[in-house]
């Protein structure tokens, strides 16, 4: 298990007693708020962990790392798979999996090879359709894992899509739709999970933080705990144009804002160290249009490089929307790098997760960066078993408080796509 | 993984391969029986592998084995017990387990705790409330293993039950009701699972392996395969009085019948071990109340203690309806000794399993009985996940062929059920 490298573990020893004394509370808690807001398909959280705060920084609802689950989880993810099926169509027989297009990372054509895998273990025909003009035959990618992974282009009759030869029943997007929603996704008959509004081109970090905060203060009240223990503090500003410089005054004055805001919970706390903010576009993946700033004054200096950086983000999206949220420490380590768990889920259920680690990054700053490297020996124990005999930080209960937390992002990335859905159904 | 002591491979590694081949079909086909008639809340079921021939011998609605589950299992025990509650009753926060009386079993009383332990991992509130008069005040139980269980005794307040300070919102039942349906827990305003029916003093072996028939009948032809692979020959016989050797006659004459039907399939598969027959109470558990035989003219020879221990079963219940069944042999050993593989489930789900395990019996004899063990190691992979680029053989392939045929008789447990509730709505 990572080392966790802070003498402030006193508040995540608390974060986690309260847990373990509050498990069935815990538990009955989510029930209840899947019953209200069924959660999506899958997700990934990027959790990081300073012994003092325990909060989620991101959450994925295009999860690209299924080659990084250790073999200990593919079980819980088949039976999660199931379920969903189980609890959304039963009679689903027939998938097409549609991934990204950037078809020459075969590292990240490994985890669609996995996930693919997941799926047909689960008991189902599943195809991989591409949005990618470059497969305008069935292509073979052999990768190297040594697995071959077959890609087909997509062909739409009227308001039904298919591959050549196979109709499915529901189509499943791996594809965070950086680039905007393609025509031939739009309006069809047969169901689409995630749907098209959960992609970058409509979804905001913002709102989903926005509902986390909601859904972290009714669980800090139901453990009898400092919602800031686990809610990073944000703002967001619009209209920012990081080429002409202009929204600055905007960006610099909710930096320093946050920055004050986090400095007298730092006192309050006996935090010793100087806070950090993160300014990243609403909309993005990734870890690109990601900086780390100290003061709003950072903001004014930037070079044309580092303002190119943040202007534009994944398949060329330019970025206009940013959110500045509290920069949480990780201090959890592996032989000495730095580390952040991050955590599956699939339906309402923790199925694993890794640790993304990078030799050459700090305890705060982006580990999602060329360089890093993912650890899948991590969950030793999946999340889902606390050790109620053991200590607060045993490996099962720190484990356990991970899935918590990544949980409850999953309930503001339920409540998000059903806020989304009822303003603009598709 | 165990050894398959038999030549006679090449029919078993057909069905495995049948099924790896037949995987999405088969899991779609049980999705739509569990939509059709929904599993009970756990089971386990004795298989037996022959090599020409993979069933189950015994389905057990009250599975008293939880603590040979290795723990490797407990996630997806944990995973699948919240899926029951979240397809049941999402609200529930409080279940009362009510284990079997025989308070001196501490090996028993492990499973309990076991049961408890994985129910309130699922974030549940649990006691343990006993039926036995023994128990008249809570009453802590030191168990081998270190761990101490508490049982209280239960009060009835109208239609509803409780211990001292605690109402249940789910009764848990994990007592067999061998000896009759107690009236504390009749007409109960609280849900009861499995309800009381499912309880040996109604539920009967002939009435759950006709509906295993029909559903062996029907995954059969899905899998193109010939159901007898599957599905072991059986009879029933009424009003037996093994004392006073009334309906003798009857019996004589369907173990002789069973048998010349077997010997049939034999020579048809080329079999070449002499077959026999299993006669055991038609409503009965614990391994007794069985006898193997080769002829009905055994059954004429009964000495009086052979007779005794055909005529009463588990708490001194008499034994008056009788199921003959086909003998399966089994050709699986652990380091020399006979082994059967015992499958559990939770809800819809296959949730791991162990060997039952006899030194001193062959592979045509009832390994239930004194001298038996377990060896929890056995399910090396859980049965969810075959691995289709495997050989049939491979573990996993085994394990998953298991985990089918388990299921194959949870769904008849399931339509058992439904039939008796049908029936006889309490």
């Amino acid at each position: 298990m990572p080392h966790l490298t802070t003498a402030m573990v006193g508040p995540l020893h608390e974060l986690e007693q309260q847990m373990l004394s509050h498990q069935a509370r815990i538990e009955h808690w989510f029930r209840c708020q899947w019953r209200a807001t069924p959660p999506p398909f899958y997700a990934s959280v990027d959790l990081r962990n300073a012994g003092f705060k325990l909060a989620p920084v991101d959450t994925n609802l295009f999860p690209a790392g299924f080659n990084n689950l250790g073999a200990e989880f593919h079980p819980l993810c088949v039976a999660a798979i199931q379920n969903y099926i189980a609890r959304t169509n039963p009679g689903l027989e027939r998938l097409l999996l549609i991934p990204e297009s950037h078809t020459r990372n075969l590292f990240y054509l490994e985890n669609v090879f996995q996930l693919k895998r997941l799926l047909e273990l689960a008991g189902l025909d599943v195809r991989v359709g591409s949005l990618s003009p470059e497969v305008s035959a069935p292509t073979a990618f052999e990768l190297p894992s040594g697995n071959r992974l077959v890609q087909e282009p997509l062909v739409r009759e009227g308001r039904r899509l298919r591959t050549d030869g196979f109709e499915p029943e529901l189509i499943l997007l791996n594809n965070d739709l950086s680039g905007g929603r393609p025509e031939i996704l739009e309006n069809l008959e047969q169901p689409i999970a995630p749907p098209l509004l959960a992609g970058w081109s409509t979804r905001r970090k913002s709102m989903h933080f926005a509902h986390y905060r909601a859904a972290a203060k009714e669980l800090a009240a139901l453990l009898e705990i400092d919602a800031w223990a686990i809610d990073p503090e944000f703002r967001k500003c619009d209209r920012i144009d990081f080429m002409k410089k202009s929204g600055l005054d905007c960006l610099v004055k909710n930096v320093d804002e946050t920055l004050d805001i986090i400095r007298e919970k730092y006192r309050e706390h006996g935090v010793t160290r100087d806070p950090f903010v993160v300014v990243k576009a609403d909309a993005g993946t990734y870890g690109m249009g990601i900086m780390m700033v100290k003061s709003g004054e950072e903001l004014r200096d930037l070079n044309r490089k580092q303002r190119t950086k943040m202007a534009t983000v994944k398949e060329g999206a330019s970025v206009s929307d940013v959110i500045i949220q509290e920069g949480v420490f990780t201090f959890e380590t592996i032989e000495g790098a730095v580390a952040e768990p991050v955590v599956y889920m699939i339906d309402s259920q923790v199925v694993g997760g890794f640790y993304r680690v990078h030799t050459q990054r700090t305890d705060e700053e982006n580990l999602n960066a060329p360089g890093m490297h993912f650890e899948p020996l991590a969950f030793a124990q999946s999340c889902v078993l606390p050790n109620p005999q053991g200590q607060p930080d045993d490996c099962p209960n720190r484990f356990y408080a991970y899935g918590v937390i990544a949980r409850l992002a999953l309930v503001a990335a339920a409540r998000e796509l059903a806020e989304m859905h009822k303003a603009q159904p598709f």
